[in-house]
């Protein structure tokens, strides 16, 4: 069997998605795939979206394995004799298809599970390559299938994102780092930041890294966060080193914007934290209208440390359930520091937590006016030591606003709990 | 010149995205494109995506002009000579680039309102196809290219989405539907349904519809919700009179579940609901943790129906904020019928809605119980004329059990307000 000792490998993937070429659904695979595999060494050189169709497939497929020795397709694998992806793979690949007792064996202990009927259509599903192999899908009936003739490598999974990435980070890695051989080749660091634009975290990275040749630095920012990749090929330890080195002097530059080094959301770092110091949160709500306590408990086991809040959308809850004051609002108006610092000590005091934290802003489209424009948003979050107000004057719609809204109140706690200068 | 009789006409899209394939960013250019051409009859049969390579743009180009007449592409058009789209267009066409006196004008006059110095690099941006035609950018320095010899046509779109999408809309439009004689085609109607499976739609709308050659059916379903589009081609009157018998029928068979005939989402189409009967809402969360309310906030202006509610993450909350009696959660647990009665009660006198809801349920992946497995949710609504609870058994992870309690829980006023059976 041929292995591949290239540095970096190409690879091409097709996505099935007659709904994306109509303009149903926004693809989401092709950048989870590349984002993940990029950090191996496996480069996308194209990715192409077709129909469903079994010669369309087909061509798609052999054009697609004449360019490069690894294709990735996704979608196509339903019981269904309209899922043609695992016969276009054979016939592109001339690897035949086999039923496989252990995969129907999965799929029927599936469906006793759900205590459904397994259906003869879906023993199509349990066919598998006879040159290759498989990937067990514990989220689905359908298992990723490995077409390997020695030279070229198809792989197919199938299109549900929950059965896909699993079979991604699971399985796909593990099996094409021991198959291309390219473990360890590649060492990488990740810092995740929040509060800071993409191209400060660019231009802080280049004053502090210089001008490294072989080192690769990537960005991949969204609303609010930005994750930053350092990537150097080499010998594992003599790069772990160096990317010591690099990690230092990024914190020392840009230390209070960095909230974790490993890909975590936020609110699972704030989370993380709180749980360390036995503390809890409440929050007060008003522009927001429940996004940030709905992030708040993605989080399984948030329970230990969230124990609710208070939506205010409107002014009287923000009198009656947080004790904000009928003069505060009349004086200040409720997109003020005054309003956010009684809701965030209103919170905090009724729920009798360690930190109670606030959101009241103006969202848009509409409510802005000269002295308070839409994007106008006021947070503050009370803890023991006291209450900590700042102003933010964000850009961007609705969405935006109070998506940024949320990251900045939850970084607020962060900031204070990691002892670090809350906003100001 | 020749015209295009065709009732659809098929194209391609190629999109030149390093960014896109080194997983720094999520295409959206596709799903923009393919959901505006669409209703004009223009079907998209292939999406790629490639690295800004001459030769690759080149071979690729020329390969999907062999595949469909029609070709767009997006992005590479930038001053500098990495931007190589225009050259492969010409290239592959054999249509020739020349600088043309009218864009060189409308570029300078840009750089003047702007006030700065048009560089030497920025007349690439002003060469034009000798055959075809250009469309005038406003938002930016490079303008659409039309290459057109007649028979094949490419037409090069600028990158930036605050580009791209007016000269889409306002440009690329009008000038196919005169180019191909596409416009006024086809004819469409869309259903939006909730609570209801995509296969359950899909067999009654064939039970319903039977089979009809030229109707097309579509279906798209998103958790909880599905999009139903049924689409005609041919005189307009005639077609539309049709598509009224069909949603007669359809309304027939799926009209409790049929929530809107136009694209909407159940919290805006709830919210008008709400407004229209100058009724208002506040919401009890436990497993949705604020999910709810972050959702009917979406909607700018949903303060004239909703008032917030209470994020009674604990127990402690839910008989403090809510009033659910100590004995209800010692006899029944916090997710039973009882405690989502109380709940929903509880929030709608607190407030003084007129509708109070409640969602209290076993998000996962820990907490469940023989009796109370992962996915069992319990929601109430409560109104004027009483409390309507109902069970949930959910599959699927934490963020799909929340997703679609959500849905269920809007859905429940919703099918009050107009009248509609509830969920029991």
């Amino acid at each position: 069997m041929t292995t591949f000792k290239e540095k970096s490998f190409d690879y091409s993937i097709l996505i099935v998605g007659d709904e994306i070429l109509d303009g149903r659904r926004v693809d989401r695979h092709v950048h989870f795939i590349t984002r993940t595999l990029q950090p191996f060494g496996l480069r996308c050189r194209r990715a192409v979206v077709v129909r469903d169709e079994f010669e369309v497939m087909r061509t798609s497929i052999e054009n697609a394995l004449a360019e490069t020795r690894l294709v990735i397709t996704t979608g196509g694998l339903g019981p269904t004799v309209d899922d043609v992806t695992r016969e276009a793979l054979s016939a592109a690949t001339g690897i035949s298809l086999r039923e496989n007792p252990a995969v129907v064996e999965m799929i029927e202990e599936r469906f006793r599970r759900l205590g459904r009927e397994m259906t003869p259509n879906n023993r199509r599903q349990a066919l598998t390559p006879e040159q290759g192999g498989f990937y067990p899908n514990d989220n689905g009936t359908a298992p990723g299938l490995v077409f390997d003739d020695g030279e070229r490598i198809a792989i197919a999974l199938p299109g549900p994102p929950r059965e896909l990435e699993p079979l991604v980070t699971a399985q796909l890695i593990p099996h094409l780092s021991e198959r291309l051989r390219l473990e360890n080749r590649f060492s990488s660091l990740s810092l995740k930041l929040c509060c800071i634009g993409e191209s400060n975290v660019d231009a802080a990275a280049e004053r502090v890294l210089g001008k490294v040749d072989d080192l690769k630095i990537s960005l991949l920012a969204q609303l609010g966060t930005v994750e930053l990749t350092l990537t150097l090929a080499g010998e594992k330890e003599e790069c772990e080193k160096r990317l010591k080195q690099y990690e230092h002097g990024l914190r020392l530059a840009l230390g209070k914007f960095i909230y974790a080094d490993r890909e975590i959301a936020l609110q699972a770092a704030l989370g993380e934290l709180l749980a360390a110091a036995g503390q809890t949160l409440a929050v007060a709500e008003s522009c927001t209208g429940g996004m940030l306590g709905s992030w708040i408990t993605e989080t399984p086991g948030s329970s230990d440390y969230f124990a609710g809040g208070v939506i205010a959308y409107s002014n009287e809850v923000k009198q009656r359930d947080l004790g904000v004051a009928e003069s505060t609002l009349e004086q200040f108006g409720a997109v003020s520091r005054e309003t956010a610092v009684e809701m965030a000590e209103g919170v905090r005091k009724r729920f009798g937590t360690n930190w109670g934290v606030s959101i009241t802003g103006v969202a848009g489209p509409g409510g802005g006016s000269a002295e308070k424009p839409v994007g106008t948003v006021w947070i503050a979050a009370a803890g023991e030591s006291g209450t900590y107000p700042f102003k933010l004057s964000l850009t961007g719609d609705r969405d935006a606003v109070r998506h940024r809204s949320c990251v900045y109140a939850l970084d607020q706690v962060r900031r204070l709990l990691a002892g670090i200068e809350p906003h100001a």
